[in-house]
């Protein structure tokens, strides 16, 4: 008789806190979940496939949807459109699926604002900006300005933890990977709240 | 740098629901934590122990209790007290355990109001008021009357479960019981969310 709908959890935090990584475990003890992925007129680079790292589409496709009300979110970027197609999105929830993104401090505002779906969310983050700084620095692939510019996001959006329902520091992988899961599963089951009067005309006959 | 402090995870549903049988796989499952007894001035019976049971005292200490503000909440049944001493409660959430009720509805929301820590509730229940009822004759322990009075109550209480973080059935003893565990752990990782202040300027220095 329980109540079954999508679910959505949404993860925050700094480049360089380990996000990816720590989904990879996730994966690995989750079931019927879906992976939101961005749509963008940018080019594929070497390595990337279609509906794995983007939803690669023209800059025409790409303005007809926004004409047509097609995407959460979008932004320019660089001449090139990004944007969160809600189709899949709207697919996966209807299929009962959890959705997971992975956004920044804004995109978990629109989210929250936009879509119908019970949301758990959960900022990531180091130790500490130290940690952070150091981390960013030793995987060598960013140049220093644009580490100052993360570093520099990094302090603005810590200061919005209290929006999350979590707060989540990677330190030590297996501990840090190990809620996660825990904050993955419980996502699904606080949507079994999601229709009070349906529990309760149920659970009565 | 994790700000700890000691959480609550409140277990509420109708006598019959499985609660106990629940918190005995949870207890496998978890660590540091402390199940909230009652203390009461009714003698004990046969095979219960002091501090496991319940702490039982005089009627003359209770009082004093009542009049030292020492219970969180107490009433008096059949001419004996039942109460929830504070003390303990506050040592094992300064020592940074999960503390855990089984409470009723209005106990849910007496911890809510005078506890000042991060608290996580859940509702127990049948799969229908239907099946409640079965296993209340099924045990073979009440009378008919404790038995239409402990459904009368449960109709009552299911009305409440919108006040409540989530909401469980126990069907399957192992898929319930798996969820209540990862309540359980959630119950600890929410409260690293306690003191935003602190976890900021930890982070940033």
């Amino acid at each position: 008789m329980e109540f079954q709908k999508g679910a959505i959890l949404i993860l925050s935090g700094p480049s360089g806190c380990g996000k990816s990584t720590l989904l990879k475990e996730v994966y690995k003890h989750i079931e019927d979940y879906y992976f939101s992925i961005s749509t963008t007129t940018r080019n594929p680079r070497v390595g990337e496939q279609n509906g794995v790292d983007y939803y690669f589409t023209t800059k025409e496709e790409f303005e007809k949807g926004i004409e047509s009300g097609e995407f959460l979110e979008y932004a320019k970027v660089h001449d090139n459109y990004y944007g969160t197609s809600l189709k899949p999105i709207n697919e996966a929830l209807s299929q009962g699926k959890l959705v997971i993104f992975d956004i920044d401090v804004q995109g978990h505002e629109i989210v929250r604002e936009k879509l119908d779906s019970i949301v758990t969310s959960v900022f990531i983050t180091t130790p500490s900006l130290k940690v952070l700084d150091e981390r960013l620095k030793a995987r060598n692939t960013d140049d220093i300005e644009v580490i100052e510019k993360r570093l520099k996001n990094a302090k603005i959006e810590i200061n919005s933890i209290d929006k999350y329902d979590y707060f989540l520091v990677n330190d030590d992988l297996i501990e840090a990977s190990s809620k996660l899961v825990s904050i993955a599963k419980i996502a699904r089951i606080k949507a079994s709240l999601f229709d009070k009067d349906f529990i309760v005309k149920n659970w009565l006959n």
